[in-house]
């Protein structure tokens, strides 16, 4: 029992999971399966980010554009497609794709994996105790035997602009779960968030202008990603604004035209303005201060993702900063659970890469989808991170487009792939795929990343003719061929 | 100088190719770039049966129809699509693919990496010996100081049924390049040119009936490729009737309704009928009786491509029977020419597996793309193919439907995978998926199938969220929660 709150209660488990997005349900059922009683805590809805405002919402948005984009590079099936999109029916498939923002189906499966939910907001309150605020305003404390896992993830984050918070910007949330197309969109930012909801909104209808502080669109990827995707953008109407800043916003009452004031003194009008100027922790109100750890900041974890100086504490998905997506976050919950659950044990967690409880893709072999089109994929270092590394590495790029594959997939397909060859190591430390219809074949070059599958051995995996896969073949060719 | 023909001219290369499709250039190509001089020989048109009756023109019908069928399971676009496809631009993208049936771009590749062209009927006499009756009716003699390498591929084979030959039926070659669209087109067979074809032109609006001798359509893959492609041609309007056999073919003078009688003794028009019925060898005219082989038949090789009792003679490609591929014709083709290379110079091949001059991946990771709806992949051994070579391995399956990634693909998405996991050796024989959309995946199956890669490292592949890719996640949970 405690002195906080009324009626509190108290509770022992051997895990307490604070966030119930998949990252925390992914820690949770593996906990709960490896035999260790597990609690997990939510203070909005289960499912997270990802299910309701993020990846669920954005690609149901994205992929009946997508998919639009193809057909009309089609001859036959282009004579019946015309752009824009009807609306009403993608968004409410939108809106079925994330439940109506309900979590009963979610909170179902927590049932059916017996792991019981706490709805509230919960803080650490000193070590391996989870205090949990609960919508009626009583407290609830829950007391871990062995670990405490935080999943709170990240949270959109807005530059301190003037007029910013009267103007009712939108963010990812705003922009994923938006019941009408706005007639002008601006969206300030170059990053995923905003390419991918400038290829929605645009696909839907939108007038859509991209503020991009910086010269390129995503920055961290292999340069030619944000240039063929700047390139398709601009084809498809986007109004693409590089090297622009935002100095002020301005909304009176948070209704009507939303007026911009530009770097250069400009105005631009919208009826929408999206912030995707990047993403902030959801720590700073979590209790980090009563185990000597920082609020607010991200909280950085070591490969078995727990928090240094802590034999209790770890931190997966978002809030430790090492891969801001869902898959990657669901991965280091996985690998939490198996060192969580052998620690419970007394057993000493093998550190060597690639072990069961090590994380060792969060610095190899990490995989994004950019859902645009064209589409982007990508796995592991970039050819400026390889180097960054010191790895003594070589690029080898290819336009897919010269692939019968690609040919027959859509007319006048334009797309580049890179690989980056590990000289020294004789393996792949990266590969970016550019162009439609590439996000499945992402996953080979990440079986190969992180498999470590040698060049000559990978000359025996055959691509099947005529699929955009075959580009491997003509890469290793390159490769062989020094171009 | 021979005493064959008249003015018969001889020239003597270090290597001599028959057959100038992807197979026969890629082996050129390969002992060319090995500083081996090589001649081709072509009787047909150079880019062979894949670029102009097979693989290219099947591809380029069937992605508008493949991208139609995806289309109308997703709202907002489905709106905009109307079945079935205007087949007039289809066949003439068709057209375009094919090269209006015309090889002078492949022509033009051949003289771009030194390999002359000879045009004419080659037939071996005697060993190393080629001799090529040209179409002026020349004899030409081609002698190889190394080797010769047969890639003459294969034909369709008709059924000696009675009436076939007036019928005038369609074969893979009028079945692809065809340029009207058959109000009614009976197909006879259940394999991947009978399904194909189907699929396309129904897509395209013809009326399909399918005469499946056996009970399944594509008996050579796992049973749940060939039901659910059965139950979604069904779905489209195909009139599939398994355990079909033709008596009789009658049309009399080739033109106008053919009628089929069936085996039980009820009749069949249509306006066309294509026997898919199986793929013979061009081997009855290539002068094998000359060094002591068996005309006619499939002419076997090693797994460097070399013909067994000969040091010379090497058979790449369909000719080989080991895979009737295009894509695994090409591989053979690059080890045959590594193999030839590497022996001209008087070094002996290695022969351990996965050398560069053994086509191991014959045996252990044959990929295949069925281009249907749904689309069908798969690499290496079945349930039942590595049960039969004494593996001791255990199937995964898993619905691709209850992934994110597939379920926003398509509404209503049906789909099956499955693994093949080899027990004793802790990595995978075979991977079949079907389902929309799958194709690209297949490759990374194809890469953990020949790279050995332990299934304890695939746990560090991550998926991308949301693709479908993440099936592969569901499938090692199977495997590990023992499902």
């Amino acid at each position: 029992m405690t002195d906080t709150g009324t009626e509190a209660e108290q509770q022992t488990y051997d895990v307490v999971v604070v966030g119930a997005g998949p990252v925390g349900e992914n820690a949770a059922d593996r906990t709960r399966s490896a035999g260790l009683s597990t609690v997990i805590v939510e203070s909005e809805l289960v499912g997270g980010e990802c299910s309701y405002w993020a990846c669920m919402p954005s690609k149901a948005l994205l992929r009946p554009v997508l998919a639009q984009a193809d057909a009309r590079r089609l001859p036959g099936l282009a004579q019946q497609v015309t752009w824009p999109l009807e609306a009403g029916p993608v968004l409410a498939r939108r809106d079925s794709f994330t439940s109506h923002w309900k979590d009963g189906g979610q909170v179902e499966w927590l049932d059916s994996v017996d792991v019981p939910l706490v709805r509230g907001h919960g803080r650490l309150d000193g070590p391996k105790t989870v205090a949990v605020t609960t919508p009626e305003g009583t407290v609830e404390r829950l007391t871990a035997r062995h670990a405490v896992v935080l999943a709170t993830g990240s949270r959109a984050k807005l530059p301190p602009l003037p007029g910013i918070d009267e103007a009712k910007p939108w963010t990812s949330r705003e922009a994923t779960s938006a019941q009408q197309v706005p007639g002008r969109l601006a969206i300030v930012g170059g990053g995923v968030v905003a390419v991918e909801m400038a290829t929605a909104w645009r696909g839907l209808g939108a007038h859509v202008t991209l503020l991009v502080r910086g010269e390129g669109l995503l920055d961290r990827l292999e340069p030619f990603a944000g240039e063929l995707l700047a390139k398709q953008l601009a084809e498809h109407g986007v109004d693409i604004r590089p090297g622009t800043s935002v100095a002020e916003v301005s909304r009176p009452g948070g209704t009507g035209t939303v007026s911009l004031t530009l770097g250069d003194g400009s105005t631009l009008e919208a009826d929408e303005v999206l912030f995707a100027t990047g993403r902030a922790p959801r720590s700073e109100d979590l209790g980090l201060e009563t185990v000597d750890l920082e609020p607010g900041a991200w909280l950085e974890s070591d490969d078995s993702c727990r928090v240094p100086g802590t034999d209790w504490l770890y931190s997966v998905g978002d809030l430790n900063h090492r891969a801001l997506l869902t898959h990657q976050g669901k991965y280091q919950a996985r690998v939490a659970g198996t060192a969580i659950a052998a620690r419970a044990k007394g057993e000493t967690v093998d550190t060597a890469p690639w072990s069961p409880a090590q994380t060792t893709a969060d610095h190899a072999a990490v995989p994004q989808v950019v859902f645009t089109d064209p589409e982007i994929a990508a796995v592991g270092l970039t050819l400026a991170e390889a180097e960054a590394a010191g790895h003594r590495v070589r690029a080898v790029d290819q336009e897919i487009g010269s692939v019968a594959g690609a040919a027959l997939y859509a007319d006048g397909y334009t797309g580049r792939a890179r690989l980056i060859v590990d000289e020294d190591h004789g393996f792949l430390r990266g590969a970016t795929f550019v162009g439609p219809g590439v996000s499945e074949l992402l996953h080979s070059a990440t079986i190969a990343i992180a498999g470590e599958v040698p060049l000559a051995r990978l000359w025996h995996a055959v691509p099947s003719y005529p699929t955009i896969s075959e580009v491997w073949l003509r890469l290793l060719e390159a490769y062989r061929d020094g171009s």
